[in-house]
């Protein structure tokens, strides 16, 4: 018995809407794969090593991978967290430990993104369970080893046409030079992250403040020094092809504080003295001197807010971030983003994609904003809600108020590389789906359907991220 | 290729669901329009002057339409807003450029309104873009000189039985007296919106307040004496045909303040002497007055809060207010409410209609309200919720709490006259197809689906608004 | 005509997925009924007496019944809320208006839940309205009477297997107990709701500390004999079969004060000389003690924050608590559980269950923190979400981040007994439903549907209430 991904998954089961979806995919499903956003690191395209094996590969860094199993009792210490590196022995047992638990992510995209990887990827066609794991262990790992499984050859056979990672202003994008150099065709371009520089609270910020005045010969110990050390690493993320910003921040808040008084408040900033108040301010601020940076350089300005980073203290202790303890807040984006928006909001050549993990505003704030500033374009839904019903969430309410083309297509937002194409699957999937109801419901033509199901695989993509 | 919307749309694609939401439907579509709540402006009945051409009737005073074509870098200039009058040339320009530009609204109610109107009240069959505007501007601009456009006709055509206008308390509702006097049978009746004169923060509170006692007669520079205007002016527009009143707010926050407190507070007011919780404060007090008021007179009473009015600062600078620049924020009613209902919500002839932009609160407090109080009636999906999906979801998450019998049908609150007969199909087709999907899943007999459609249509619209 | 309920209600009108639905549902409907959390009366059990009539049975005590007619303009007084006992024609009077109002819950669940009752368990083949009330009336109440509508014969009709009971801490389980000596073998357990004991701001806070010092021998006048009371309580309840408590708190805070802090407060509490910031610290600071109480005793921790308790002062001042008037309020987790999730949400061997009533949170926060902490898992959708829509939403919103295996099944929460299968039905109807649709988008094979099917309809209720 096959256990290859159904042709018909996540359609609506209505013969006739299935039909429909069927239809929109069939054009799009083939499309280039265009990733504006996320995580792969550019060493492995520059070095083009083998993958090392199925647990460094699939479980260790995947956070949505261990918080499950986490909740339900698996220690982290048993998934080999936190260790350097895992001996063959402890790797295979960790994997089996994987294995016996995916019946957790019964009902998740993981199970779904892994039985596309499984299949497709590596066409392995057994059930994933702890009976299965060194199968599925040796295999995966047999088959890395191979020039086919190489980090370029994936990239090609995914037919991506642009990728972009995510990098800090002092990183020397030393892999991103390499690979220019190279030869080989592959687009792999830096997105500038300046979240360590920016967020006086980071635990890095005076560190990078120093690293950012080694690297550019800036005065950072003032602020207009600091401004102009930005700018400068912006310039030079832009010439290895950097297109966008992106900001990982508490909340959206953006206010426009005096040229005195942020100067006064930088300088207590690299102190490490300012309360919880001045912080929030100072990272308010900033948004606005990016924006104003990304009107002169021409860098699209992205931002995520309304993670609460590390919750869990005692585990933050013992491993660190990222962790799978983020948790989302409550979210405001109104009186937030008004600083912002009344200085920046409509001008036509900046672009400003935001994202949000409280679903509460698609409908109350968001699709309202994007409908009506120009700047403003709406990033897909994210993190959690990058999955089946959280698309289908995010288009169903966001869309009667700003439209399809205040949206910027599908971000994978991933750091596993090997489950690209079954996220944009998914999405693919999940926009033909709604798509073909609008047509079935007579509330959009087919033709039309067609159309704008491409727009959102690859021309607003291309367009919003000026790629 | 006919181009007529159609006679399914909107209706669930499942063939069983499908043939009963038909079924449903086929009882109520043609039940007479009741419009208790809207923006019409009663000169054009009044007057039944001839509308003058298609973009003055359909763009320019649509900030559904030039929001969304603002958003995407057409400036409201090259629209035409803010001007006084176009000429025939820019007329035809403008249209072509919203012509163009109407992909935007793909998947949008804002499309099916235009379809619905351009075919069904046109006759126009053909695809409404950049290559047909000349067509369309000048086939519409034809018949509206015609006789069976004039405003009077349509009214009729459109099988109004009554619709309320929105007025100012100092209006001296000359329109509405001079189709009285005319002997023509169409019911416009106005709607007392006091917000001028409530709103200390408003721009033209202090000279609405003298207007007010120039009408009146009423000393409105003591509390005493605008409290004793404002029951003037309510009884005025009883006179004339009112049965409602409406208050936009910026939250729904009420509060009783003592005598000797409101009348020091209505003082700085007059003066522009107050911060934003006085002004919140004086806000709060008066929704109780109203309240107060509405008990005596048996005017309804409905509160539209939660819009940030004038969002977009340089924007409302140069084109003033209602240009598509209210987002919506957070909404707040338990506790908000609660002053304004442990007073008033018991009371059995009293109606008090509530309006939300926040879907959030629909099952969690909206619903469990209206569920109790027996003063307290649910309004429809309202503003960017007016929509199939915001409908959709607003019976989904309020009807098995607050049932059907608590809410009061639909509002097309519109300005837009033309597209009221396809506002209207669409709420009695969602709510069909709501019923039918009740019915199919067994929920609820067909015999009672037709009973409470019926009701939401025509009866609970009636009932609540004492129409 | 047969009215009995139809037995495809609820599934999913596509006859595909309806078929798949059955299927998942036929293997799961005669599952005992697993009841951990309830409002059922002890004494009923222990008594066995007969229930009395249909009023005192079905209308009187059910607060969602009471709560929609009065939401329409009828009098608690003429339903006979507030006095002691109604005579026969009293209670004739009563059930008539209930009848002759029942239109009003269309589409609501109590609807449904009477279906059910009246056809499944009294066989009542005809429509209840008020022309039929009497038949009604006079049916039930006679079918009361015989032994087979007794209570214990009714539990074991019902197939119950193990049902819990809510508590005070001051309370002596006779009945428990009574239960126990008599030899029945029906399962009824208590479970240790502390809320009086534990909120300083209820009105029988003093009082009851006063009593548990009576019961206990302990000082309750100091935190430390107060502390050890409740100690002492919790293992009374345990060794008469509690295996959980449960939390009714206003919001969900959580923090901890240090030992001098704490004894100063509880002075205070005890003197009733705090304000409101105060007794929520003290909330906040009990529910960390009574995660320690659980860690150390085993006894599984419930909480359920989120409801505005008595919004209707006058109706409060008049008929008490209870009566249909409580409302919901937004809620936050990820901060206000944060100091007790980073103290206990990681050990494997406490379990805490939480619930919530703004929806909201679901996806955007409750799904993450049980996505992650071990020790919390999340109860069913509660109280108004205890519905057909209520369920699919919270599947909808939680599975995709917490998966199936962070939940713990249904909760029926009612002291409604009669509608006890009823409301189990409908559970397992609605995740047969939905995991029906999973099955037909190809998301989870129809073999693991089953598994997880029979998991939250019994294994994962017994695992997680340890019963």
């Amino acid at each position: 018995m096959s256990l290859k991904p159904h042709p018909d998954r996540l359609f609506p089961v209505d013969s006739i809407t299935r039909d429909v979806a069927r239809q929109i995919y069939s054009k799009i499903k083939d499309l280039p794969i265009v990733s504006p956003h996320g995580h792969t690191d550019p060493h492995w395209f520059a070095k083009n090593d083998p993958f090392q094996n199925a647990t460094e590969l699939f479980l260790r860094p995947d956070h949505y991978v261990f918080r499950m199993l986490y909740s339900q009792g698996i220690s982290l210490e048993s998934l080999g967290i936190g260790e350097k590196e895992l001996n063959e022995k402890e790797q295979r047992a960790t994997w089996k430990l994987f294995a016996e638990n995916f019946y957790l992510f019964r009902g998740t995209p993981t199970w779904m993104w892994f039985e596309y990887v499984f299949y497709e990827v590596f066409e392995l066609n057994k059930k994933f369970n702890g009976e299965n794991a060194d199968y599925f262990f040796d295999s995966i790992n047999e088959l890395l080893k191979t020039k086919e499984f190489l980090p370029r050859a994936l990239f090609e056979r995914f037919n991506i046409e642009v990728i972009a990672t995510t990098d800090d202003p002092t990183d020397s994008l030393a892999p991103h030079q390499s690979i220019l150099d190279s030869g080989w065709k592959g687009s792999v371009i830096p997105c500038f992250r300046p979240d360590k520089v920016v967020d006086p609270e980071h635990e890095d910020f005076v560190n990078s403040i120093e690293k950012l005045a080694e690297i550019t010969g800036e005065d950072t110990q003032h602020f207009s020094g600091y401004l102009q050390a930005l700018r400068n690493r912006r310039l030079f993320f832009k010439k290895m092809g950097a297109t966008s910003t992106d900001h990982g921040h508490p909340d959206p808040y953006t206010c426009e504080l005096s040229k005195v008084e942020v100067e006064k408040l930088y300088s207590k900033c690299l102190l490490g003295d300012i309360n919880h108040s001045e912080a929030r301010a100072f990272r308010g601020h900033m948004l606005m001197e990016m924006a104003q940076m990304s009107l002169e350089d021409g860098l699209v300005m992205q931002l995520h807010p309304g993670s609460f980073r590390n919750h869990n203290l005692s585990l933050f202790q013992k491993f660190g971030r990222d962790k799978g303890h983020d948790i989302p807040v409550r979210a405001e984006f109104t009186q937030n983003l008004k600083a912002l928006l009344n200085k920046y909001g409509n001008e036509k050549d900046f672009t400003f994609i935001i994202f949000t993990l409280d679903e509460s505003v698609y409908s109350r704030e968001l699709a309202p904003l994007a409908g009506h500033y120009p700047a403003l374009k709406l990033g897909p839904s994210w993190w959690f809600h990058d999955s089946p019903e959280g698309m289908r969430r995010f288009r169903e309410s966001v869309t009667e108020t700003a439209g399809f083309y205040n949206t910027v297509g599908f971000n994978d937002d991933t750091r596993a590389f090997l489950s690209i194409p079954a996220r944009h699957d998914m999405a693919r999937r999940m926009d033909s789906s709604f798509l073909a109801r609008l047509v079935c419901e007579h509330r959009i033509s087919l033709e039309d359907a067609h159309t704008v199901a491409y727009d959102l695989t690859y021309n607003l993509v291309k367009k919003n991220y000026k790629l």
